[in-house]
């Protein structure tokens, strides 16, 4: 028999709008899993390592900007989410998880699968409900209905993120043969109304008035989703010359207008002069160059954050405003409350992204064969209507040197693991038809395998797997390529190849180890397919290095003539 | 240059017995990684998806009853490793768990890996520490070779347990390239010193004339390492006749004294007035068989609790007494004091053990091929003196009704997960030159995969893998298996083999789908190798929950005909 405040639970989700469920398997949540099945409006699927179950959910809610419920049993499951919950807090990504309980008063009592579950989640977790022990009176079932309602609720509110109920649940947990599972026909729900902040006009006012001795404006756009309307604003305001726009590849706002090869010219120091903003106007969440973020704390610029929940995120060390509204009125506003500004820097940070744009394709041609030029080739195959996965470490680093994408470009910044690309991508998968490329080095690859232990397809996911056999990215900073552990411990030498996991899981597969391979490998590797494909671009870590290096070299040699 | 607060933490770990350290890759850890790894009295490993790594120090730690340190880089790694370092806390195991973090200030500010680490084990840490933001002062030092001190008594103090230090680590992370790493001599250490609890002499008195009203002792050991010394006094308990004792497969209590195969009759209401004790007397942590917790809480018996940290843990619901002692010296005074009690009370259980134990064997050979008598097969193969990790789920419960076992048995019993039993055994491997037979079931074998993703070599590492493809525990209990949603939700159906993985890691692999196959494979399963073996039992779901009715049905029969 399944109990009231469980089925009261998913007809209100199903009511607010919850359309996914990911489940994994367990007992003590089976009330909650046949609920979720037997909803008509509510699909689900199964996962059976919470981690990548976690990571899939997230995948599909940051696609659909809606929550994604996770299910899972009591114990350690609740833990194995954890890394995705974090992650989801970070980027602010709507998730209702739902862990089943034992109830409390069987909780560390030498008795079957418990840990300490309510509150688990600590600081990384916008909000944590618990359910009532049992539902002996009227109350009790209002009070799950108000939990259920407060935690989707909470869930979507901007900022969105992960929220957690936590669910005691005694025998018996399932329904007798031939019982029916009843849901309320229209549950008892209360909506969050929408509101948005805008700045008052005094504020304004006072903006305006510091705009008239501002002459060099630079716009970061952090990690956001593509928004055609704000991207229109951010154009008109680099087409009259009055703004830079620096748009790191995680942005999703590159457009004709934007700078996108910033890495490679922002740490020569005989540029800083050119290109130093007197104010700095940022939104949205992090960025990736690590060489814009040294280049603005060493500048004396003004910045203004738009960030409509009121934090304070000092990126650049230089914070003197938070604007707390959303940004499409205010670069509504700006467009039409700033001046004209110096078009020399304008011009400066445009000649030398032009420059870097035509030189460096001739310059990766030139070299060897490495991930650094194979990516490079690979990515322009990228159909240009998809959504490209980026994992984090040097995939990423190496998808903000190659500049300006059409493609949405989504990674896992919120804490920058390497332990859910896969898994994020195949929740991806699940929300569209368009292609979803993956693109990750081997460790973040082999780490997150589990990603593809379930019985659903994928025929729209395409993989990318740079594999150097290691952590290739500690040979390219300076510190660890210098010490005897490099190899054991920072690189991590490790030699698997995709190709048992291919077979295992029925995945096409192909493997290159030069561009003649690569380039007949990609010839059909975004035709339709039944299943995932995966290729894989196997090159050597201290030749990878190499690249690098002559690559910057010959990039600062190009600039320095001008 | 690496910093002195982080030279002195490592030459105290090595100064107070610390001799294990598993790191994963990372850069921000870096300084912890090298002086580790430099240090002469410390063996490193590494492994790079940290919830393995955690499980992996956890199965060490667990075997040599001391510390192992965990060290990972910032970020979401130290939540990869909470599923180990919940099962250690509530297995009391100890480990010492550095975490690298960026400095405070910089937490949250939209740069580069953080989430909020400081506490972030919750309820499920002995204790946690944060290092000093920087060593700005000798304070600085001091506070932190205080904290190194303290973490490490704290984590080996009874009841050992996880410790987590946090340490803010700012750039340069690496020494230069000829600069040495120097230790200090003689760092300082305080010792916490052993101490143990007696009961006192009026509490003893108190217990003996309690004891003069009590006629049926039942002891129950619960989750324990083998002491045979512990084990002497027990046998001579029941060498009197005057207790029964009996005991779980994790209790590590089993002999000739005691009572193993209580799972097949204890679910038998005919029988309870025959063994229903007076006192019920209980050490150590959990127990696996769910008909003696269920028959327990169905007697009036009184119930002493030894547990030397004092908490209350009523799993029978019969506590009485908490006696703060440990067991040794309990029953060493009970040996003394305990008067004659019912002998027909010990002759009824030992009966029923012995009936079982003539029976099972019989039984199970006139069945078809499942993994019951797969594993009852296989496990009588194993050498004797040898150590058993058992995966949870079916696979400690088919361990259970297989009776006693000479073997010393391990399994996560803390949390009872299935997440981390692979690599908990790949760390007792580390310990010891004895074989390791790994006993464990598709879903928690696949679930923890990169438990083998090192470099290291287990030689002695033997795998049984009862592969049913799905979660079969599904099938054997009742609510589940009448459900619609069984294959999809509950059993999750999954066709992995074992082959493609052990090809990849170049383990030795057969698989057998019968009896003569098994018998060949098994000759020469325990050979002498230079790597892991796996023996990957493949069998039915419906076919296994078929055989486990009838031996039940059988051994009922057995025990009815008297």
């Amino acid at each position: 028999m399944i109990l009231t405040h469980i089925t009261d639970l998913v007809a209100i989700c199903a009511k607010k709008g919850i359309r996914n469920v990911i489940l994994s398997p367990g007992s003590r949540c089976a009330p909650l899993t046949l609920a979720f099945a037997r909803h008509p409006d509510i699909h689900t699927r199964t996962a059976s390592d919470e981690r990548s179950a976690a990571f899939i959910a997230l995948g599909m809610a940051q696609q659909l900007e809606e929550p994604v419920a996770l299910v899972c049993t009591s114990g350690s499951a609740a833990l194995n989410y954890y890394p995705a919950i974090a992650e989801a807090f970070f980027q602010q990504i709507p998730l209702l998880v739902l862990t089943a309980d034992r109830p409390k008063e069987w909780i560390d009592q030498y008795d079957g699968q418990t840990i300490f579950q309510d509150e688990v989640y600590g600081k990384h977790i916008k909000g944590s409900f618990q359910f009532p022990n049992s539902i002996s009176s009227p109350d009790d079932r209002w009070m799950a209905s108000r939990i259920s309602n407060e935690g989707i609720n909470l869930a979507k509110k901007f900022p969105a993120g992960p929220v957690h109920i936590n669910i005691p649940l005694k025998e018996p947990f399932y329904p007798e043969q031939q019982e029916q599972l009843l849901f309320p026909k229209d549950p008892h729900v209360f909506v969050f109304e929408q509101a948005q902040s805008i700045l008052t006009d005094e504020t304004l006012a006072k903006l305006k008035n510091r705009l008239g001795s501002v002459k060099r404006v630079l716009i970061i756009p952090g990690q956001s989703r593509p928004n055609s309307k704000l991207q229109e604003q951010l154009d008109l305001l680099s087409q009259n010359k009055n703004v830079v726009i620096v748009s790191d590849t995680i942005s999703n706002f590159q457009s004709a207008e934007s700078i996108g090869y910033h890495d490679h010219w922002l740490g020569n120091s005989g540029l800083t002069a050119l290109l130093e903003p007197d104010l700095i106007i940022s939104f949205g969440k992090s960025i990736i160059s690590k060489g814009l973020k040294l280049f603005l704390r060493k500048t004396k610029a003004s910045h203004w954050h738009i960030q409509e929940d009121g934090k304070a995120k000092d990126t650049f060390k230089r914070l003197t405003r938070i604007l707390p509204t959303s940004p499409l009125p205010f670069f509504h506003w700006l467009n039409n409350n700033l001046g004209t500004q110096d078009q020399e820097f304008h011009q400066n940070w445009h000649d030398l992204d032009s420059k870097v744009e035509s030189e460096l394709p001739k310059v990766l041609k030139s070299m060897e064969f490495g991930e650094y030029n194979a990516l490079y080739e690979s990515i322009n195959r990228v159909p240009s209507r998809s959504k490209i996965h980026v994992a984090n470490s040097m995939a990423v680093r190496y998808m903000n040197f190659l500049g300006k994408r059409e493609q949405e470009i989504i990674c896992n910044r919120g804490t920058s693991g390497i332990d859910g690309s896969n898994s994020t991508a195949v929740g991806c998968t699940f929300t569209t038809k368009e292609i979803v490329t993956l693109i990750t080095g081997d460790m973040a690859f082999f780490y997150d395998r589990n990603a593809f232990w379930h019985n659903y397809a994928m025929p729209n996911l395409r993989i990318i797997l740079l594999n150097n056999h290691g952590g290739g990215i500690f040979r390219m900073i300076e510190g660890p390529s210098n010490q005897p552990e490099l190899e054991e411990f920072f690189e991590t030498k490790q030699k698997l190849s995709a190709q048992h996991l291919a077979t295992e899981y029925g995945f096409f597969y192909s493997k290159v180890v030069n561009l003649s391979e690569l380039e007949s490998s990609l010839q059909d590797f975004y035709d339709d397919s039944l299943h995932p494909k995966i290729l894989e671009i196997e090159t050597s870590s201290p030749k990878n290095e190499e690249i690098l290096k002559a690559v910057k070299a010959k990039i600062s040699q190009a600039l320095a003539k001008g």
